[in-house]
């Protein structure tokens, strides 16, 4: 990052662009040219080269400061060896962008001349893109600046839909997306990110009016409360931002490894940051490219209800039984609404969800627009899809002219899944991109976008938190745990710290039943490995079994620190949650949830969010875990008390933001959930605090 | 199905096609016969229509009687109330086949009108398709036979992909797969299938030499036992089997249920019953589409193992990211492939795997095939993807023409993920089409279909299965079930069934340590809930224990038949398994496996496939349960005896099918598996008999 902000419009709508090593030879270094030439650049292009006085018909300078003007941007394409000499001469000049393509730098283990050129670029205040770049391309300003082979094309569509990266792959994601009928804004690919990284040019495109989409694909996430922060813009900016973290899978962090040395960042973590940002987490070009066309309506879905209006109920199923998977509901419409279009639609097809108008809608265009009206306007319809298959010829023409003046007339996304043969409805096709429809030819696929971009909550404007204090962690014993819970305000189940076995029995008679003795120490974090535990213990039993878990305990852990046994009565729950906080140095703090046991913890059914989570979020964290069944009288077993532990979801999520600076983790497992109505009640913790006094 | 096998020679190679109620004003029943002109039918074409002498251009006749020759299909394009009848004229003349495009039968209810059609073309023996239906295709034969909006393109690419399907919405998904570059061989949409269904054309496209990859679209599976027959024929005749199910989810079984009134098939089943057949399932035409580009190199991958090339580092991670998803593996190659390729790559290159071969490609064509050589030769090699991102120009030629070189001279499957921007690499395409080397713009899309054609089992020859019996099904108590485990080869817990509480007692004494005691009553199939279980019962108070249990049994179900108390040494082992027999009145028996527990039963981590099961399937079984990792020494738990569940489930999958006729299901909960070595043994079971002599 710059040492203060760039001016960016002078790299977003560069007036002249100066490009140092230019040639006529078709090379490399002619390239830039070529394009900016080929694509129309309305600027002033300045070549840059001593050993030449013109190239291709444009007059070639001898140096930097030989310019007639100062250039907004320069684009260096000489050998690695000249370029820190070049940077200094540009910021001499005050240049304030640098486009560096050479390579030779720290992909080739030249890292001390990477940082010298990093170093120059700060000291001058050149917003620096490279080295080893492919550079960017603005298709609605016609700014072709780069050598990426799909450069060559002379018909980028414009659009709104900007996309960042380092790898020049991103010229190709760019290009799927557009051939899918997204309208490109601006693409860069930062090569090896010396001075700007993503983040900056992500910050730069939240503020570019041009810009209504924004795509990161990251190969590494330095700075995540930095990605929060741009979360929280973008949403206040209403653009949203699809982000792909490549290297999340043990062969892709290895081959990232090997590309970039980029550490391997955990998925569920790094999900947790993009969602948490308010960001649409995807995972392949498909993905990107899909929920792109979709976005590119300028309108998300609300809610979860998608309904279908289809020619034929074999793609209406296929469709629908993508739904369930991806999360939405294709369910009935309002009564009324179905009332109104059994008058409209051939006895013969359905009024239900999908709405099957037939194949009778060839001949009766006026049929689709009067279905299409009452499906928009249904209460209970969040987003329509349309699904036409095959269908092409003029009947085309005013299906498409239907659809159009539908999706005209609503605010909530209306997309097709249309497929005709390649020419057979191509003014068909017009009438729909022209009026911004999306289409996707696979009706799976058309569900599967449409549930990834459904509006999600927005990133927190603020999401305060210290950084973790450096020092070595201190584990707590369960009861000092127990108590950083009842600070947190979770409910901690009655307990007394009893230093003899004596005390132990006083305890359990005053609590009147059986009871759970465990074996305090810091040093014993498993305490029933270490023998350290008696379940279900009567009064009278209580001052044995304390005396044998100790002596269990001493054995198993010789020399360990015993603060005493911890008494509890004995509790039984519908269903046992692990709830804890993972504060990662870089991440900041998380809730993570769970259900608890061994079974539940090998199927890694767990969910985790960054602080701050909210009631909602709770909630969802929860609807995603795949044993919430277990909650919600699984078996005949009674209704657990999910709200209950929603907000102690919050409460955590609350107290880990407040506490980041010292506290590394905390878990509670088990937390026992009561019946609907009665709560909760943690059992047993463990914590791990930072930088305060320790051992 | 027709009462004898049709010849389908006349339906797929037909040499004159009637059209009976053709006519000339451009309806739907004029576009047949277009369509068959348009596309340049070879053979003789009769219009059929009394009040028509002549139908653009070609003579017409007044009735079938008065055909000049027996023409080999006759399409049926007239109102329904004359299809029967013409149906009869049909077969009173010979005609073999009979393609009922016509409307107007069960899809509006008219169920008894579409009974008498498949009467009558089951008396006549006419191969019937249709009635509802919209023909088909036979792009290599020119014969576009039905009025799909489709068939209006002039320019389908032939090859040997072929589809079959009740929708017309088949041609849809041929036209995608086209466009990716499948070549398409026959398409049919057979409508309200009355006669011909999908398992008869797929039976007779495993026959014709036209076809070479088979792709089926089920709106319902009615007779899975002779889909598992159709899988081992398209096994022996070496083509693969893409098969989607529909309306498999709540959603779309609600919309099938609109549509086809079809039964909804529980999704797991269906899953079992596809991969059981040796089918490959798929979910979404783009799944089905990439499959099949991937088959059309007619090489599936013998193993897991991806090698990746590339020439963009970030193409190569997100690829790699893809492939653990998927179930590939992107490991190291061989040690003497990399070091060879060391040789040939440049230093700032990868030499593992990814091997990236940088864009310094551009300029030394002869690198790529040099690398190709040895990768595709690599032991450690199943499958090889290439991946040149937007290259476009002259070096795109020659990286096209060494892929397509590497191609034929290796038996492996080789792909490439290329997305130049279209037109500027038009050449270097046409050479890998050419090459018959499948290209997929989207490089995690290639991983997927990749992982997605592995060759797996085929389907078995012969699965012999008795029908379950009629009859009402009887419960087995559990030492009754114990002794089928017994007749199964499955080790089951050493047991004794007490008659009194002092047999017990003696029993317990015998077993000499601590056991559990179980009343058994085939009226009481949850022994728990009825207060019927003791555990851990030393070997003195087993007569109270006995007594104790048997008093709550007697008072939790009244008049319950008591057969005693099952006395059973208490065991402990690594965990605690699932696995059982659901033999299904269609789908026969299959074995069911999973890891026991309430948590992860609510978490629904089971596997289920269809009877038989091979050593190596039951392994592969184990491991896609997401709860294996508690058999493979989870946090330091011994590790279990996986082998033997292995040899357990293939030994139940065999009883299963022995005892077809009458076991309906059983289940062992829980099965204890014991440390490596020390085998397995089964505590609990449940069994419920059909057809034979019950209560």
């Amino acid at each position: 990052m710059p040492m203060c902000a760039p001016d960016w419009s002078r790299l977003l709508s560069p007036k002249a662009i100066a490009i140092l090593g230019a040639t006529d030879r078709g090379d490399i270094p002619s390239l830039p040219q070529r394009f900016l030439g080929m694509h129309g650049y309305a600027g002033e292009i300045f070549p840059v080269n001593p050993r030449l006085s013109e190239v291709e018909g444009l007059r070639c300078y001898s140096s930097v400061a030989a310019l007639p003007a100062v250039p907004d941007i320069v684009m260096v394409m000489t050998a690695a060896a000249r370029v820190p000499a070049l940077l200094e001469e540009c910021g001499e000049a005050g240049i304030p962008f640098a486009v560096v393509c050479s390579s030779g730098f720290a992909e080739v283990g030249h890292t001390a001349a990477q940082e010298e050129l990093a170093a120059i670029a700060a000291r001058r205040g050149i917003g620096l893109i490279g080295p080893n770049c492919q550079g960017f391309m603005d298709v609605p300003g016609r700014v072709f600046a780069g050598f990426s082979s799909a450069f060559n094309d002379r018909h980028w569509k414009p659009g709104g839909f900007s996309l960042v990266s380092q790898s020049g792959f991103i010229f190709g994601i760019a290009g799927i997306a557009e051939e899918q009928g997204v309208g490109i804004s601006r693409a860069f690919a930062l090569g090896n990110a010396a001075g700007l990284g993503v983040l900056d040019l992500a910050e730069a495109l939240v503020e570019d009016a041009q810009t209504e989409v924004i795509s990161l694909f990251f190969e590494a996430l330095e700075e995540p409360r930095r990605l929060l922060a741009l979360g929280a813009r973008a949403a206040a900016a209403g653009k949203p931002v699809l982000a792909w973290k490549a290297g999340v899978t043990p062969s892709g962090a290895r081959a990232a490894a090997a590309h970039t040395a980029a550490l391997a960042t955990d998925a569920r973590l790094t999900r947790a940051l993009l969602e948490r940002a308010g960001m649409i987490p995807v995972a392949s070009v498909t993905e990107m490219a899909d929920r792109a066309l979709v976005l590119s309506q300028g309108r998300r879905p609300a809610g979860r209800r998608l309904t279908i209006v289809t020619v034929s109920g074999g793609a209406g199923v296929a469709m629908a039984d993508a739904a369930d998977p991806a999360g939405l509901l294709v369910e009935p419409l309002a009564e009324a609404t179905s009332a109104r279009l059994r008058d409209v639609i051939p006895s013969f097809g359905s009024a239900a969800n999908p709405v099957d108008v037939t194949a009778a809608l060839i001949g009766k265009p006026d049929m689709l627009a009067a279905a299409l009206d009452l499906v928009t306007e249904d209460p209970l319809t969040d987003m329509v899809a349309v699904v036409p298959t095959v269908l092409q010829g003029t009947a085309a023409v005013s299906v498409a002219s239907a659809i159009a003046a539908a999706a005209a007339s609503t605010s909530k996304p209306l997309v097709v899944s249309w497929c005709p043969r390649p020419g057979t409805a191509a003014q068909a096709q017009e009438i729909l991109a022209a009026a911004g429809v999306p289409n996707f030819p696979d009706p799976v696929r058309c569900v599967t976008a449409l549930a990834g971009v459904v509006a999600g909550v927005a990133a927190p404007a603020d999401p305060a938190c210290a950084p973790l204090r450096p020092g070595p962690a201190r584990m707590l014993a369960e009861h000092a745990a127990l108590e950083l819970l009842r600070e947190a305000g979770v409910t901690v189940l009655r307990s007394h710290l009893a230093a003899t076995p004596g005390q132990a029995a006083a305890a359990a008679r005053d609590f009147g039943g059986q009871v759970a003795l465990k074996v305090q120490s810091p040093d014993i974090p498993h305490k029933s490995d270490a023998g350290g535990v008696a379940l279900d213990v009567a009064p009278e039993d209580a001052e044995a079994a304390c005396t044998r878990i100790l002596a269990a305990a001493r054995s198993a852990v010789p020399g360990a620190r015993i603060e005493g046994v911890l008494v509890q009565p004995m509790a039984r729950g519908v269903a046992e949650i692990i709830l804890g906080i993972r504060n990662d140095a870089a991440f900041g703090p998380a809730v993570l949830v769970g259900l608890g046991g061994v079974a539940a913890e090998a199927l890694e059914d767990v969910q985790l969010m960054l602080a701050p989570v909210s009631p909602q979020e709770a909630r969802a964290m929860l609807g995603r875990l795949r044993g919430i069944r277990l909650l919600r009288g699984f078996r005949g077993a009674p209704v657990a008390d999910e709200a209950a532990l929603a907000e102690a979801i919050v409460a955590l999520s609350t107290y880990a933001l407040r506490r980041s600076d010292t506290l590394e983790s905390l878990e509670i497992n088990p937390l026992l959930v009561l019946p609907a109505g009665e709560g909760l009640v943690a059992l047993d913790a463990l914590a791990a605090l930072r930088g305060e006094p320790g051992r």
